[in-house]
Parts: C-alpha cells; sequence; structure tokens
C-alpha cells in the first residue's frame, strides 16, 4: 500500500526547524516518569494578556465583573493589567484598590516592560494595595535582539537590571505594599537557552530572593514554535540553572500557536515549574493562552483537585463571553457546547449502558452514584460535576442508532424499549432523520413514537382500523378469563365476548374472529415512573398477517395497556406493509 | 510568598489517576529525542468520524463538497463513511464510485464494526472501486468490555477475529476491488496495553500483512484519558510489540478531550507511528478529532512539506464551514481570524521592525523577502503563504501603541512618520479608543490623523486661524530667499512676503510677525510611495507658544508640504493646549 501523497509547492524554504536554531538538550530528562498529584499555583491572566487581545477590550464594568468572578472560583494571583501602558489599566487598577475589591488572600499582579517612565507609573497604580506582584519583562530573543532593540545580549541583560533595580528603588514610593516580584524574559521560546538563565539569575541578584519573599521566574512560550516536549527540556533544564531555585517559583506562560498549549503547560509542569499562567477558555494574544479550565478539569478527571471551582461551567462560560465578546467554541474542552454530546449510535448504546451499570453497582452496594467511581463510556467526566445535565448528553440525528432515541425515551418520557422494538423504532427515525437531516431533538423522538405506536388524541383515520373503546375482564379462577371489549372495526362499533387463559389470549382471538391472521410473540410490560401515577406501558411483538412488529399501549390497567399494545401492532401491520419482515420471522 | 489557594470542593473522589488504572511502562523511550522531518501518511476523517458528531450531519451534496476539496488539498486515504449504519452513507459510497468522482492515487476507507450483516453491507457498498480501505473495528477497552459487551478478554478477540475471517471471505464479492485493512481496537486509551497487542498481533494473522498489501493498525485515543506523553509511550510500546511490524502502517487517531489531541498526535508520530487520522478544524465527536490544519502548518513551520496545500486557508475554511455547518473559533490555529493580528502596542512595534529589517537584508542581498528566510516577531509563519494579506495583522484598539498606528498609517497611506510623531499620534489615537472603546480600522486611523493634522475639505473654523492659500519663492543664488505667501488668518486674507535661508525660515518670520511665538525643532520629509504621484509629505516639530508639537503638510510641491506642515502645526498648537509639552521641550 504506498504513500502516494505528493509535494505541496507551499514554502518550506523559508522556514528553518527549530531544533537547528536553537539546542534544548537533556537526554537524561525525568518529566516523562513524573505525576502530577496536585494543582499548580494558577495565575489568571484574562485581564491582561486576555484582554489586549480582544478586538473589543473590556470596559471597566466588564472588567470587573472578570475579576469578580476569577476571585470566586478560587484564582489568588491574577495579573488585572498592564497600567502603565493605558489609561484603562491604570483607572481598573485604581479602582479595585480604591474600591477594596481584592480581598486579603488575592495577590493583583501588573505588568511592566523594563522602562523607567513604565516602571514609575506602576507603582503608582498600585499604592495602597496591601500586597502585589510587579511583573517586570524585557524581550530576549535572538530575533528581537537583532531586529527591535538592535543589541548585544549585555545590552538586553542591561535594561532587565536597570529596570529591576528601579523597582527595588520604586518600593519607597509604596510602604504600605508588600511588593513581590516576576520576572519574564519575554520571547523565552525564541532565546538560547543559556542567556535565558544568566539573565533570569542576575536579575535574581537583584530582588534577591527569600523564603518568605520568593522570586518568580516566569518563561514565556510567548510563540509556541517546537512540540511540547521541547518546551518541558527546556523548563526542567532550566529548573536545574536557576540559581536559589528553593526561593524561586517557576511559572509557565504558554501561548498555543501550535495548538498544543495545554500540552506544554502539563508537560512543563511535571518538568519542574510551580505555577502556571493563563487564561480561562484560552483567550489571549493570536490563538490564545493555554485554557486554565482545560487545565483545571484535566485535573479533577484525574482525582486531583483544582483548587478552582468549575462546578458551574455554564455560568462560568456565559459571564466569559459577556466580558471578551469571544464565542467559546462548541468543541472547547470541558466547556463547549457539544463537549458532552453523542450522536453516534454506538456511543449512545455505550453511554445508555454506562449509566446502567453504575445505577445497578451503587444499587447493589447501597450507595448512591455519586459516592462512586464515574466510569461511562465516552463520557470522561460527570456533567453534573459541572453543573451540566445529562439532556444534552444523548443527542440525534441521522448517525445515530437505536441507543440514543432509547436513552431519551427512557430519560423523558419513562419508556423502557426491549431491545427489538428499540431496533424497530430507531428505523423509524432513521428513516426520517435521513431523508430530512438535522438534528432530532427529545420532543421530536417523543412525537415521532406517539404518531407510529400510539392511537391518535383525535381517533382520525390515520390511527387505524381498530380502536378498543372498552373492555371488561372476568374471571372464574378455574384457569380461564372471560373478555367482553367493545371494538371499533373501521366505521362499525360492536360488542365481543372471548375467553382465553389471560386478556391477550382472549383478544388475539377476537382479532382472528375480524379476520386477522395475528401470532404473539413477545410481551413485556412495565410500570411508567416519569410522572408518578400508576399507569403502565406494554409492549407486544405481534405477527399480523406475516409482517412482524410491535405495539404500544399506555394505560393505567395493565390488561388494557396490553390490548391496545396489540391493536396498535395489528393497526400498524395493516396500515403499512413497511416494516420488514425479520429473519427471525422468516423462521418462524 | 504563601500559595494561598484552597480546596474546591469539586468530586475529586469519583475520579481515579490513569496511572492508577493502567501502566504504561517505557523508561527507555526514545522519541522525545526524535525530530519530525517528513510528513506522516494522512487519513481525513472529515466524512465519517466529523460529519457523524454534526448537529446537522452533511447532505450528499456537501459531503460531494468535502470530499473533493479533500482531494484538492491532497488528501490520498479519505474515510468516506459509515455505510452499513446509515443510508445517507450507503448511498454517498455509491455515489463516488458510481459517478467515477474517486480519482486513481486517491483511496476511500469505509469503517464498519465487526459484526456480520455491517460486515456484508460495508462490502455491498464498495463494489466498483478500484481500491478501498476496510476499517474494521470493535471495542476493546476494560469498560466497554464489562459494561457494553460483558464478555471477557477471549469474547472480545473473537469478535475481532470473526469480523476479520469474514471480511476476508467477502472479498470475492468485490473481485475488481484491491481491498485494504485497517484494524481499531476502538477504546484504546482504556485498553491494558499487552492486551491491545494481542488482538492487533491475532487481527493481523488473519489479514496477513505482505510488503504489497501493509494492513494499517489503527490506534485511537477514542477518549484522551492522560497526558499526551503518555500516549507517546503506548505507541513506542506497541510499535515494539506488533508483530510483521514492517508490513504493518501504525496510525493513530487522537481525539482531543483535554485538550491536548494535537500533542498527542505530534507526540505519537515522534514515537513510530506512520500515519494520522483526524479532520480539518479539529471537528468530531465531542471536543472533536485531532486538528489536520494545525499538524500540517505546523509541520510546515519547521520547514517539513505537509504535503498538503494549505495555500488559501480562508477557502478552506469557508467550505469546511459550510460543509460542517460549525464555524472556525477565531483563535483556532493558523486558521482562525485573530490568529495573526497584534493588538498589542509591543507585539506591533516589533512586528513593524521585523518587516523592516526582513526588507532591508533582502535588498542588501539582491534577494525578495519571499526568498529569504521568514523571521518576523510574533509572526510565526509568514500569513501569505496560507493565502491571508497582511492587513488584518495590525489591528488597533485601547492596548495598541504606535506600533500599530504608524504601521496602519504607513502601509496604507505611506504615511512614514517620524518616531515622536507616532507616539504623539498614538496617544491622539489611544485617547479616543480609551473613551470609545472597540477596535480602531485603518480607515478610522486616517480619519483621525487627516481631522488632527491635515486641512479640513471645506476649511471650516475647526481646521484653525491660518491657512496657506498661495505660495512663490524667488532664489537669488546668493543664500537666499523671498517668499511671497497669501495667508488667511483668521478672516482676514492678505499677501505678505518675508526672506530666509530657505522658505521654511521665511514662514516661520511671518508667524512671528503674526504674534505666534513658534521654533523649529525638526524637520522631515519623504516622497508618497502611495498613489504613484509626486505628492510628498512634510512632517516639522515647532515649539509653538511653549507647546511642542507636530504639523503635517502634503503637496506635490516639496516646499508647499513644508509650509503646510507649519500651518498644521501652529494651529493645533493655537486650537488646544491639550498636547503637553514633553520633558525634552521643557528643557530646550
Amino acid at each position: 500500500m504506498k504513500n502516494l501523497q505528493k509535494p505541496s509547492g507551499m514554502p518550506t524554504h523559508k522556514y528553518r526547524s527549530y531544533h537547528d536554531q536553537f539546542t534544548v538538550s537533556l537526554p537524561d530528562r525525568t518529566w516523562p516518569e513524573a505525576r502530577i498529584t496536585a494543582a499548580p499555583r494558577w495565575c489568571a491572566v484574562d485581564l491582561r494578556d486576555g484582554n489586549q487581545a480582544l478586538i473589543d477590550p473590556m470596559s471597566p464594568e466588564r472588567k470587573r465583573v472578570m475579576f469578580d468572578m476569577l476571585v470566586r472560583m478560587g484564582y489568588k494571583e491574577i495579573e488585572v493589567g498592564f497600567p502603565s501602558a493605558s489609561q484603562t489599566d491604570f483607572d481598573f487598577v485604581r479602582s479595585l484598590i480604591d474600591e477594596d475589591a481584592i480581598p486579603d488572600d488575592v495577590t493583583i499582579q501588573v505588568l511592566t516592560q523594563s522602562r523607567e517612565h513604565l516602571i514609575r507609573r506602576t507603582y503608582e497604580s498600585i499604592k495602597g494595595a496591601k500586597q502585589a506582584i510587579v511583573h517586570l519583562y524585557n524581550s530576549t530573543s535572538v530575533l528581537q535582539r537583532d531586529v527591535v532593540f538592535r543589541t548585544d545580549k549585555q545590552g538586553i541583560i542591561d535594561i532587565a537590571l536597570t529596570g529591576a533595580r528601579l523597582c527595588k528603588q520604586m518600593e519607597s514610593l509604596v510602604p504600605g505594599t508588600t511588593v513581590y516580584y516576576e520576572y519574564s524574559p519575554e520571547s523565552y521560546t525564541g532565546t538560547e537557552l543559556e542567556f535565558a538563565a544568566e539573565i533570569c539569575n542576575q536579575v535574581l541578584e537583584v530582588f534577591e530572593p527569600t523564603p518568605e519573599r520568593n522570586v518568580i521566574i516566569n518563561l514565556p512560550s510567548t510563540v509556541e514554535m517546537a512540540t511540547p516536549n521541547v518546551y518541558a527540556d527546556s523548563i526542567e533544564w532550566m529548573s536545574r540553572h536557576l540559581n536559589h531555585r528553593e526561593n524561586v517559583i517557576l511559572s509557565l506562560h504558554p501561548h498555543n500557536d501550535r495548538g498544543t498549549g495545554v500540552a506544554a503547560a502539563e508537560l512543563g509542569y511535571m518538568a519542574g515549574a510551580d505555577r502556571i499562567e493563563g487564561c480561562l477558555f484560552g483567550n489571549g494574544e493570536r490563538t490564545g493562552n493555554v485554557d486554565l479550565v482545560a487545565l483545571g478539569i484535566n485535573l479533577l478527571t484525574q482525582g486531583v483537585d483544582p483548587q478552582i471551582d468549575f462546578s458551574d461551567i455554564d455560568e462560568i462560560k456565559r459571564t466569559a463571553e459577556y466580558c471578551t465578546q469571544l464565542k467559546v467554541h462548541e468543541r472547547s474542552p470541558w466547556s463547549g457546547d457539544l463537549v458532552f454530546t453523542a450522536f453516534s449510535g454506538s456511543h449512545q448504546d455505550a453511554i445508555k449502558k454506562g449509566f446502567e451499570a453504575m445505577a445497578a453497582e451503587a444499587a447493589d452496594k447501597g450507595m448512591s452514584t455519586e459516592q462512586m467511581e464515574w466510569a461511562v463510556p465516552y463520557l470522561p467526566i460527570d456533567p453534573k460535576d459541572l453543573g451540566r445535565s445529562y439532556e444534552a448528553v444523548i443527542r440525534v440525528n441521522s448517525q445515530s442508532g437505536k441507543g440514543g432515541v432509547s436513552y431519551l425515551l427512557k430519560a423523558d418520557h419513562g419508556m423502557d424499549l426491549p431491545r427489538r422494538l428499540q431496533i424497530e423504532f430507531s428505523g423509524v427515525v432513521q428513516n426520517k432523520t435521513d431523508s430530512e437531516g438535522g438534528e432530532v431533538t427529545s420532543d421530536q423522538i417523543w412525537s415521532i413514537f406517539r404518531d407510529e405506536y400510539l392511537p391518535a388524541d383525535d381517533a382520525t383515520d390515520k390511527w387505524g382500523r381498530f380502536e378498543l373503546r372498552s373492555m371488561r375482564t372476568t374471571s372464574d379462577f378455574d384457569g380461564g378469563l372471560a373478555l367482553e371489549v367493545t371494538l371499533r372495526d373501521g366505521d362499525e362499533i360492536a360488542t365481543e365476548n372471548a375467553t382465553g387463559n389471560g386478556p391477550i389470549a382472549a383478544f388475539l382471538g377476537i382479532m382472528n374472529e375480524h379476520g386477522v391472521d395475528v401470532t404473539l410473540f413477545d410481551y413485556v410490560e412495565h410500570a411508567l415512573s416519569a410522572g408518578g401515577d400508576a399507569a403502565a406501558a406494554a409492549y407486544v411483538e405481534l405477527q399480523v398477517q406475516g409482517t412482524r412488529l410491535w405495539g404500544v399501549g399506555v394505560d393505567s390497567d395493565i390488561s388494557a395497556a396490553s390490548l391496545k399494545a396489540i391493536v396498535s401492532a395489528v393497526n400498524r401491520g395493516l396500515r403499512s406493509r413497511a416494516a420488514q419482515p425479520t429473519l427471525a420471522a422468516a423462521s418462524a
């Protein structure tokens, strides 16, 4: 089987492998063996990196809504702006402080480039805060040194150190504020590792990390340039080469240019980082920052507490959408509208069986399913844990089989169809979806089901030849039963009598007398759990004039339900020969 | 700096770490050292896995549009449906064959569960195709064995082998078709590795792979359950444990539940896989299949030919959106509307400098920039290589600085503002965006610029006190110049004469005589490249009544342009004292 792919003509000559530009060598890496067993320190940068990437940056009011939500969710470090770069950001930081909006256990973080007038303005912005992280950065990459700053490595180090020293001096301006420091060698992924370590270590000498006053070294994949294992290697390398490591909080700031931001964060965390900066739903410059929702809920699925409350994901999503004016995509991990849906028949079938198995096991153990380990195929998390209902899980389109249809009938109407009836009815639904396209809602399925199996509300011709108007049974307790029914056959209504060992046998006799050749194959009934009344559903599988098919009856009297089910099957059999005889029927 | 994060109350007791459920042990893994140097074999499953996950599955017409596009892009293996599961899929496969729509070098693939009636129907669907891949699967995971199939490992192996043997028999039904096989132990990521290897090896004995007729073993992360390095470990392990490995095409089929599908595909490919199944833009069940667009263009950025043509990404996106009726998200890697945008001032500034450096280097080398290695900060790929223009790259909002504004003025209007004027004008723009919010388009920036610096079209009062109506210069070639201007000052129009060593000096004298205290600080002019006429732009920095500011003039006569620039600056200085004196001005 030959590979017949051909050259695309795309201009590969313009691009060079990351490995040909940078050396990240760590053959004794340990991170692939690491296990994540606790949440990292989180820093939410929605109000800074997220905000600066919006077509319509947040108004002060929208910023405050976002800030308050991040606090409620449990984020303790929140980058609230780049106050020296825009008046809006400055005013917002001031309003948080002046309005006393920052809880004591939350630390705001403000970004500043390492430039004198920006640093001065930054300290103006945080006056009066109980504590704050001043996040100092300058760009260190080969490319930015060459084309933006036009300086050598020493020049770049000088920029960082001059800024860091000014920061220390400026502390006298904010005597009531405990200032912590974060330094980012921006465009770290485009920087030689040795140089990144050197500049970070020199900045650390200025900031003087102590056990009480750790310093954050943040290593951003400002632009994601290689597979995520390379970022992880670089983080482990840096973790080994940073001085004062015990007093350094090693922080990640992954972007998602290659679509591997979440992986970079996870592998980088395994490689020894302590902290992750990101945005809800992956907002941020270009393809976004790493998605804090994906990272947090990924932890939960492994039994690790994210230390963030995601228990109402839809509310979090609605609020973020309001603040950013960007929609969360339908397939966004854990949060998109479609991520807990199953349209495929085999998936639906397996989900249905998974729910049933959990319920059965819980009953056996005398536990609630909430106490049990979650184990449902195709659903890696219980949607309820994120505040979602099961309603949207099973959805039916032309690719769906019996599983989804049956699940919805059971969940929403209490009808627990026998397996062969499930197959028959899913064929009815699929005929409809194949010809009309689109999704079929639970309401539509119920409507199709009623239309197919249950008497029409207004007893029109459509429903069929027979109609049961009343019934009475008399048992003489000798094994026989007398049945009297009032039956409409076409336009004629008559009272008929028959005997049998039960009402079904007696009624089949009446049908035979009306010239309908009918044989019973299967019979199932159950109480209808939905609604709370005593109604029962009866399902009968008959062979009617050579065609095998099902009928359904619902009545508070179980005998009446079963006779109605026979009428349902007979009317269907006479109404249409569309239903195929099954193999079993043919051989019966 | 204490970590103040608190327990979230999320139900961690319901979830167990992947590592506590499955053992994937590979301490001698080699994949972290691997480099990707060639494209994998691709298989596009948009018409099957993608389609079955849609609210509104594709109509036959939309399916055909998708198929034809996949072929045009260069995909040679295309899964076109699950023909035994739905009549629509069956009919579509038939239509491709009957209408001769499949190029000779393209192989269609059809999925079937390992069940007799489905396999029979599958072979019916491919009759008449030149070649086809029959993709046989059954579910092998611990969970599905327990709750769905309620059978042991041998029972699951029997399902696979019975199906595989029937496939071989059914080949006689399609004598004109070369049938290749793919086997998937579905829910592989929930299956013990030893069992996955065992069932695959037993199926391989039935399918008998040969050099001419390789067999595809596809290892789906049906549900993504762990960090992507674990998937990679499992792939390397399987690659070592599969029999007939030299005749087996090892295929990946990553889903994206944890948001790490792209990483899983890349690391799995580094771990020894040969082939990747996915969907354009990550369509597919729940959070989707791995995104073929991200994977392909990731290769290009490393100088590796994806063997797929992405040169018109917007057309591909529009077509996929039409077919799936799902929007591609604004931040979707390489394809979203916002992924090549830069709103932040420092990013814009760096991008502008990157473009300029490339142009300068290309000029030095006598090359076109298209021949050079791409090197622009914050733009990991040249948007033009994907059919995008640069227009959307630089976008201005309240977070933007001088870089973006200046870039747009230069790109769209040929105005190359001096650096201090860039700063002044970006302040004008930022005042506007800070107060009004939202994005500012290039047209709006031009409008703000004209409103601020250039005469109003209808010479209303707003423009200012002075207006230059005409000018004449006479040079006596002894170093002096005589200037005669017709000047409106308020409502009075007069002809004035002055001399100087040039027209600017002479005109400043006239201004002083009108009682305006004005000093020249800087003067720059350039021809306007845009438009093709000989117009020139002049920029003057003046101190007007103690305030330092810029003026701009445009005229086909360079002298007139400079006098107009002086009028511009003077009018601005008299109109408003809003412009702050700069430090330099204060010390001047």
